[in-house]
This record gives structure tokens, C-alpha cells and sequence, in this order.
């Protein structure tokens, strides 16, 4: 497991963010007047290690896998839906493909584990590890080998992809509930305040799958550390999601995070490396319940809050125009002195 | 002034709600799930009669103007920051510069009071109704014609440019205290809960101000019709912002408002004619203290909430690609239908 996780060292630099401060401080505009922005333009300074960072070729990964623990139940809709939504991607008609068009941002979809077989083509890279994982009330998702070839996956997908920023998206019928108790696992938080409706449970179905979430974590008691609880909730997409995530943060790319799930992966990851949040720049917050608790879980401010609950990386991708426009700012912007425009009066 | 103010007429289509209603929920994704986009996509038909909007050529005017009550210390930067920002606008090194080219957004500068003398080049519209509002302690901020002749030069201008989508910015060193006094004479709320830092008063200082905006109203205590408000407590560039939203309004074009100041000259347009309303979309909520009554008294749920205190149009920019994910995802996005997803399982 040691070269599995790969070391990730702290990007802290007292002396650039000073200098990436003043640089912000400077621009013709009243202090901190640009708001989440400008921690936005710090964090991204900090990860390039620049004053000017510059995003290039950004990859949208979508990362799609089945759920067993869907026989249970789980879901307001059937587990066909995530073969049919990733051809539904592929084929340009979902909302992250719309939304990857408009801002230029290179799809990849990764078949991490999807009960389908599905024809080879272009944007579509298959590394299935099983057509989905096994039903986690009666046994692990996922064995603890499983889980660390979908890990090593993910590091070498990532790997291979070009530029300097990842975005990342799933799709997973049964998903919310592997991200549910990920979160319940690894914060401590009741289940009842981890697990929402999904894509649209009612009252009885919010009921039924909190119960049977109650249930696996009660089964797998002793997955206690995080590549445990990975390996024992699953999915396949969150388990490659986290090597994904890892290899991003060790090559400092900057890592958008989407939404509930995409979240999850980042929870696991920073539990085994925390200085992997400082290169994330979460995107939104989700509509779905328990979101507000795993950003707290992580640490994180989102810069969007649009009521979303679609993932596939909708919420990453309506984000980015937000990093390329933090971007524009420092590189772009006048400095008072440059533009000659008169400072703050003292008081 | 019959002639000055148009009627708007009300956008209501029950048939055509029903029509855009259903294209959204017939989208591959689980209802609701794109939160305030649904919203925006609604509203973007209805302006547009249309069940596929479409935005061409915005148009980004930034009004700006000085204030004669600048005299009382109501800001933390000096009047000259006006005609300062004005040509760093031009020049291109302003936030906004920098968010209109990377949205291909067509910026235009219009000089409605500036207390300067601008040499005439491209991008700028030499629109001045006087150098500077009136001390609004001492005097009414301008007289009813001059209220008159900017809520028409607004007009005509806006008639002048192309596209059907109109996003508003400002400038005007003191401006927050007009549309503070705007927003506590046309709700009724207290001045204090209406009047807020703006770009960056100390505690002293915004006590300073309230107790200066204070004496203002009571001095104008006669002002109660929007347009005499408007002509008490200024300024040009609200003024004139009137009147281009409700030409823009006439035309049916989307009319993107920023932040405070120009959701003030929306309340005056408002309150002149409702309807404007229904050809709003409020880009985002300000930092700037009395900007939540202003949007409560707009009845507007706005896009973003970045933390932002800058105007100019910032917001409004920083807001843009949102409109257009909308429109794309209405025209580009598959039905569960086309592309043969199945729906959600029966409860």
C-alpha cells in the first residue's frame, strides 16, 4: 500500500502568499472587494507556485460505476440509467457534455466498473474492475485488492491526461449512498444527517435507504480507516476518483470538485494525505443532504450554491469560468499605480 | 412625463410557462436538479417567447457619474477615483475590462455626470448631464428635467445598441448613498439597515454617513414618487440606467443586473412599471450592506454569492455564463425521450 499512496507535501509559502497578496491588494479595485475570488486567485498562486497562474487544457473526467447495494433498493431510479447515461455523455446530449462544450473543457469518461459492455470509442476509456460492486449489506463493495487497482487506475489515467487542471464528475446509480456512508464513516456524522433523496427519493425512500445504509455500517463496524470504508462502501468510481485525486495533487494540478460524490473521493483522499485540499477548489454546494456536512468535513468554501443536485460534474464545470476569470484577474488587471488611479483616503 | 415612461406589459403565458415547464423536466436529468438554472431557463423563454432562447450581442454599459454629496465624507476613496476608473475602463485594465473580454461581452462606457473632461474615443459615450450631481444636504442631487433628460438619453442609448441582452454596471464615487437613500425612501426601511461601507468606510465613518444620508432624507422628506426620489438623491448614472432598463425592458431584452447601485435604478424602473421585473435577472448578492432588503423589495433571488463589493458590472460579467449554460442546455440537452434514458422508477 506505501507506493499506493504517494506523499503529498504541504504547498504553504509565507513569502508567496505575501507576494501573491499584494499583487491582489494592488489591483484597482477596493480591498478584498472581489470576495471568494480572491481566495480563489491565492490558492491557485499557491499551487503553481506563480504570481500569474495560467490554466491550460483542462480535463473533465467522469468517472461512472454500478452499485450493488441498488438491489436494496436504494435509488429513485434503476441502475440502467448509469450505462445510459454514459452513453448519453458520450453521445453530447447530457448537461456536463453541454456545459464541456460551452467552456472548452476536454471530456474523458472512465468506465470504472459499469454493468455494461460498452463498444470502444473515442472520449470513452474502459477500465472496468467488475460490472459493479457487490451489494454492501451483505458483503464488502469491493475487495481490498479491487479497491487498490482502482486507485492505481485512477493514478494512471490521470497520468496520462494533458494540463494542469482536473475537473472532476461521476455517474453511479446508488452512488449517493457509497458518499453517504464515506461521510458517516470518516466525520463521525449520524447517517440520518449523511444520506438525502439522490436523484429523487420520497419521504418512504429517504426512510428506507437510511435504513439500510444503518445497516452496512453496522456490517463493516471494523472499516474504521479510510481505504477500509472505501473498499467496504465502494463504488469502483469513487475507489479511481481517489487515485485520480491523489496523482492531480502530487503533479499540482488544480483539482475542481463537483458535487456529493465527487466530494466523497476528496474526503477519502485527504484523509490519507491532507495537503491534497490545497489544491482543491470546490465548485458548489449541493442541494443534496449531507453535502454541507462533508464540506465541513473538508474544510472547504464552494464558490456556487445554485441549488444543484445533478453531479456527472454539472457543478464543476458551471464553476470554471470562475478559475479562468480569477486567472485573467491577476495577469490582466491594473495595478493602482499602473493606472494611475488614486488610493483609499486615510481615515 | 407620459412620454418619458413607457408601459411595460406583463409577460404572464400560462401556455407557454407550461410549454418551457415541460421541455425542462423532460431533460436527461432527475427533476429540479439544476436548482436556479431551471428558474433562468424559464425566465429566459418567457422574455424571449421562446422555448429555446437564444442571447446575441450583449451589451455591457457602464453608467457612470459623480456626486455632489461626496462633500459630507460619505466615501473612502476621493471623487477623482470616477473619471480615474473611467479611463482605466477604457484602457482595459479594470475588473470588469477584464470579465467583458473574457465573456466577449461588447463594453461600453457612458459618461452620465462625471466631473471631467473626457478626450471622445471608441467604447465611450459622452452622455453628461452636468459635472457632478448637486450636495443633496443643500439642494435636490438634480433638478426634474435634468431627471428627465437622463432617464431619455438612457433610453435613446440603449435603443442604439445591438443584441436582445443588456447587462448593467456603474461607476460613481459615492454612489452607495444614493441608492441606499433610493431604497429606504421606495421601501421604508430604516437608513441604517439600507446604508453599508461601500468601497470601504471605517466604523466612524459609516456612522458618519448614515447620520449625513439621514439629514438627506428629512431634508427631502417630500420626495416619495420614484421619480422625485430619483431626482432628490441621484445621481446621473441611476438616472440614466432608468431609462435604459426600461427601454431594454420595452424591448423584451434580458436586462443582467449587477450589484447594489444598479439594482437601484431596477427598483426605480420597478416601481414606475412592475413588469421590468419579469426582465430581470439579478447576477449575484453583494457584500455591500443593504443590498438584501434591495433585492427583497425587487422580490429577486439572485445567481451568485461570491462575496463580491466592486460594481462596475463585475457581478453581472462574473454572472454572464450562466445565461448562456442555459440557453445551450435548452437547445442542446437530450430528453430522457431522444436518447433513450430510462425515467424514475414508480414509487
Amino acid at each position: 500500500m506505501q507506493d499506493l499512496i504517494p506523499t503529498i507535501p504541504s504547498l504553504a509559502d509565507a513569502a508567496l502568499s505575501t507576494a501573491l497578496q499584494e499583487r491582489i491588494d494592488g489591483k484597482t479595485k477596493p480591498l478584498g472587494s472581489l470576495g471568494l475570488l480572491e481566495g480563489l486567485m491565492l490558492r491557485l498562486g499557491l499551487i503553481q507556485g506563480s504570481l500569474s497562474p495560467q490554466l491550460r487544457d483542462p480535463q473533465l473526467m467522469v468517472f461512472a460505476g454500478d452499485h450493488g447495494l441498488t438491489a436494496q433498493g436504494v435509488s429513485a431510479f434503476p441502475s440502467e440509467v448509469t450505462w445510459q447515461m454514459v452513453e448519453n455523455f458520450l453521445a453530447g446530449g447530457a448537461a456536463v457534455s453541454v456545459l464541456a462544450r460551452q467552456h472548452g473543457l476536454e471530456m474523458t469518461v472512465v468506465d470504472a466498473g459499469v454493468a455494461h459492455d460498452f463498444a470502444p470509442r473515442p472520449g470513452l476509456i474502459i477500465a472496468k474492475i467488475a460490472k459493479g460492486t457487490q451489494d454492501a449489506t451483505l458483503h464488502s463493495a469491493m475487495s481490498i485488492d479491487q479497491c487498490a487497482t482502482a486507485i492505481a487506475a485512477g493514478k494512471n489515467l490521470l497520468r496520462q491526461r494533458p494540463g494542469n487542471a482536473l475537473l472532476l464528475g461521476e455517474m453511479g446509480i446508488g452512488n449517493t449512498s457509497s458518499a453517504a456512508l464515506l461521510l458517516a464513516r470518516l466525520s463521525g456524522a449520524p447517517i440520518a444527517e449523511c444520506a438525502g433523496r439522490g436523484t429523487g427519493l420520497d419521504d418512504a425512500g429517504l426512510t428506507r435507504k437510511i435504513s439500510v445504509l444503518d445497516t452496512v455500517l453496522q456490517k463493516h463496524a471494523y472499516a474504521k480507516e479510510p481505504l477500509q470504508a472505501l473498499a467496504a462502501f465502494g463504488g469502483f468510481e469513487i475507489a479511481m476518483m481517489v487515485g485520480a485525486i491523489l496523482q492531480a495533487a502530487l503533479e499540482r494540478r488544480v483539482i475542481v470538485v463537483d458535487g456529493f460524490i465527487t466530494s466523497a473521493a476528496v474526503l477519502v483522499a485527504a484523509r490519507l494525505q491532507p495537503a491534497v485540499l490545497e489544491r482543491c477548489v470546490f465548485a458548489h454546494h449541493s442541494e443534496e443532504r449531507g453535502h454541507t456536512l462533508m464540506l465541513q468535513a473538508c474544510g472547504a468554501t464552494p464558490l456556487l450554491n445554485l441549488g444543484l443536485r445533478l453531479g456527472e460534474g454539472s457543478g464543476a464545470a458551471l464553476a470554471w469560468p470562475l478559475l479562468e476569470s480569477s486567472c485573467r484577474i491577476m495577469s490582466e488587471m491594473a495595478s493602482f499605480a499602473s493606472a494611475g488611479v488614486s488610493e483609499k483616503e486615510a481615515a
